[in-house]
């Protein structure tokens, strides 16, 4: 059994981690923090975990979780955590955090992107939280950049064709649509009900800062540096990203030639299933899970390879990744306290 | 280790009874059958349960379904189950329906609103299957009339006030919101996604079958005959029924004692919670679970009794209280198999 | 033509009103006003009326308002429009109020449940606009309470009955359902399109202010004073409130005459529509539109009457409502700008 | 006044015209057919347009309609209406096809598509009814074969790029989302409730039927040849389409010049709206209204220019787009009966 603390547990991702940290077999969640809700009890926050949580949230005291835990899991505005990696690390304790802080290589990027200044403490060794890429590096990180949601579904989407060197590298397009809570648990006009049922629309078009970070572990993925071209949406659902993704086969490749790098490159892999020929994913169907599906399409008359990912953005695109790279960590089997299909229909 | 089938298993209740049995640690599913798509893969049928479980749904043979499974459950439209049972009871095999035909005391009852005969087999012990009333008889029964949706929320709504004298037994008004899973997976013009979305209406109004079987069951617990007013309605969603019970607090009866009743009737029941004064349920903090959370309210200035109770139709509405009830025949931990919280947001 | 504007004009009924009003044949708009908008343009706010009205928000100016309108619109906070009123009727315009407070009889009762003082200024002629009720005297009347949404479907779908003395007085159960836009523009949690979406809960049980105004409504109908179980509930979806209320039919009536009293207490309402036998009202029949669909039932095996009415919560149900008012007021014909059906499906 | 009839009256498509059709100033509706629903009342059948409409449907009788009518609107599955359209056009009358009879100018590709052989009466003067391209054509035309929902999202977004040459030909992406209405009234699987909500998804990926006819009419306003790549998806909502799309800005134009090209090209447009810079449309904003929305970026690190468009599916992708064309024909001001804005919200 290890010790768990939740920093900032009452947005979308912290309550999604506590649902998850809750009921694994190994974990026990000995702090949870929050900035709006100290002093609340959490299921009375969040009555759905009435009967499998109960704590109430403290301040944060970064010395006293410390203190008590194992692994410190964070869930904060850009900048913060960055702040507390040194004092965690030097204490020899492991830090998952699901902002953006530790996901860049290029401290520049960050701070472009981010508006905060970056430095790694001494001691950090930081590692791109997607295991189905970088597995062996997580084993031996103390500090995980825990990947975005939309990153999440296109690289899973893209590694293997990039991998395996069959796309070509130019004009990669990611149109994205995801459900609401990826936008998170704050009061803005655009997160109102009234607003985005019965709505579609594309947001921080050309701009999306999601972008770097794709264009980074594509980038080290295919051993060049590449740009894409990323629109993200926002479609009335609660949960849910699917990515469709359109890139240039190579000439001298066959789409046969692609399906079995997907099977090659996803062999054994728990969380990522291919959908036979025909067939394309839908979001629901890996709804509260920590699943990702992918399709493939050729379309002939223009050349183009389609690839359409669809994951729970709260889970493989957050939380459920975050438990998959403490079980990693924590030489736990990978799937542990993950390891349930999406809630259908 | 038990071996279970599931006769019907391509529905909404069907599904969501493989997705559970499927992760159950005591149960090997040994069969499916499908009227509609027999000689399918279940998961390619279903791809959210890809990685969980994968089989041939075969068409319905009663006998070999019987050789090779310790419990059968039918989710079968109305007049089926009561054909198989005969031979099911007499080859000392277990029965869980999910539909109609063994929730009826009387015959006469179940034929007038389901327009089939009623023979029940000799050697049948039926019980109507909801384990916070019944935990007992189910126990020493061989077939489970697993209770209805809508019945079940009021039910166990009404449960305490019933069982302790507290209400009035006349004008007794049951007001439900139910998702649209609950009308199936059938082709009607009335489940469509542009009918039902953006619309609330009410049907079968003052002519539901679920009526009788509430009647019935409330009858039971406060001994003697009652009458209800029901009016189910069709709300936007997927899931969940949210229940809203109009009745009139006895003249003696404080809220005090109503709560204490209540704390008292489901003290070490793990799936029904009541929350606290002034918190009332929401459908979303059930949804995926087999929790009933229940909420009470007094209006002064009518005298009325104001319950309100949340359940997610297809778990504690269908499914998951089938495998309760299951877990219950095997001498399982009732919670076995069912012990994970709402998926929220 | 007269001249309107619109005091509070961005919340989801001013811009409602502005909509409507700038379509209607006989009005134009010459201010709109905004607390956290001024200065900006209406159409960058809400581009769906882009080519049908433009105009900058401007800060609230009575004086100046009171200047060049022939009416003026109020949607704001309760006790702002009361403060105005001397104002604008000591200068022969008109005032129509979308807020309650214009809406008691009993100082007491606003004060109650509005916090506010409650001071009629001199001059004023004030009514309750809902003009199937008081068409007459919405005519001479200087000050419009237009009504709740709440109270409008509940007092349609009640009128005739308590009107014609064919149900008991006691004993009536109000159970409304309505879409999430009534709740407005404001950033609270509950709003949250993540927190509604997929769920059904009660609110205010027991407490909602709109409780009284219902009251006094019907009180005033049946000619003694009334009390009402109401309980308003939240549902998934952006428009329309779909009451159903129980009640008891008085023992000598036959449902054949409840029937024709509805018939005849709405001959000539184009804005009430009263379904056929067995049929009963959507919410998605009235959206967009200004007409209340009403379905009678009668429960035989309980005696109770069930009466379902639905509206559009922003038409019919305020703005639609308010222009309607306003029609009565300047003698144009009362569907005038209103005369549109639903948007179906 | 003029007077129509609608043949196929009772899918989404027929009841949206004859929402639009009953409140025309100069219309008549004096006849619908119905395969389905012949000899019951169209206001019983659709109750949102109780008062604005009655009338029976009646089985098809082609002479009868042609007989009284002067325009005759089609929304049938392929085929039919090219089967009707000699006799229409010998007896002088006009015909609105909602369908793709009338779409193709070449025979094969429609041939190839909708596996119907196509000939074309003698006397049929066709054209694409796309009023902002063909406006002079459409008015000298007895046979309109009104464009499909995804075509017109995505030739109004690209015509003004293509008519002045300022993007390269190939490589242009179109990844629309939809609202659910589009696939009809039609009882499938896929268009269920609860199988659509919370999940989105693409389908015809690589070979929908909508390709040939967006090749067809964007090659035609580039002068050559053109391919493109496009992929619907289904999103949960009712009405609307999104389409972003992705092409490459020639390398001596200026973002600057393609907005020009779009204040040229849509100049004196009522239906269509070009955002300003950094906005993009909401399917929102024109739900009900028969606007199309258009925004525009350049994604300077890739060099693409992405456009994004937004209709409601039934207004101006199919029955306010067929009014549209009727106006046109009949002389009427062209937002005759058009002319109001978006339901928001």
């Amino acid at each position: 059994m290890i010790k768990a603390c939740v920093v900032g547990a009452t947005g979308y991702t912290g309550v999604e981690l506590v649902r998850l940290l809750s009921r694994h077999p190994e974990v026990v969640i000995v702090g949870i923090t929050s900035n709006n809700y100290a002093g609340r009890e959490y299921d009375d926050l969040y009555p759905s975990l009435k009967g499998y949580f109960s704590m109430k949230c403290d301040e944060l005291n970064v010395k006293e979780l410390i203190k008590k835990s194992d692994v410190i899991f964070t869930a904060l505005p850009s900048g913060h955590a960055l702040e507390f990696a040194g004092e965690i690390i030097s204490s020899g304790k492991k830090l998952i955090d699901l902002g953006a802080d530790f996901r860049f290589d290029d401290p520049l990027v960050y701070e472009k992107w981010y508006g905060k200044p970056f430095k790694l403490h001494e001691g950090v060794r930081r590692v791109y939280g997607l295991p189905e890429i970088y597995r062996k590096k997580i084993k031996n990180a103390n500090v995980i950049g825990n990947p975005g949601c939309y990153p999440t579904s296109a690289i899973l989407a893209l590694a293997p064709c990039l991998k395996y060197g069959l796309i070509l590298t130019e004009d990669i397009i990611i149109d994205s649509k995801s459900g609401v809570s990826g936008a998170g648990h704050s009061l803005t006009l655009g997160n109102l009900y009234a607003e985005c049922n019965e709505s579609t629309k594309a947001y921080g078009v050309a701009n999306h800062r999601h972008t770097p970070e794709i264009e980074q572990e594509l980038g080290k993925i295919c051993g060049k540096e590449i740009k894409v071209t990323f629109t993200p949406h926002l479609v009335p659902m609660t949960r849910g990203i699917l990515s469709t993704i359109y890139c240039n086969l190579k000439e001298d490749i066959s789409v046969k030639e692609v399906r079995e790098a997907y099977v090659d490159f996803y062999k054994g892999e728990f969380f990522v299933k291919l959908l036979e020929e025909g067939r394309f994913p839908r979001t629901k169907d890996t709804y509260g899970s920590n699943h990702c599906h992918i399709g493939l399409a050729y379309d002939e008359h223009t050349g183009k390879l389609i690839i359409i990912s669809a994951i729970d953005n709260l889970m493989k695109g957050a939380s459920g990744q975050a438990v998959q790279n403490m079980n990693i960590l924590f030489d736990f089997p990978e799937y542990m306290g993950l390891d349930f299909p999406a809630i259908y229909p």
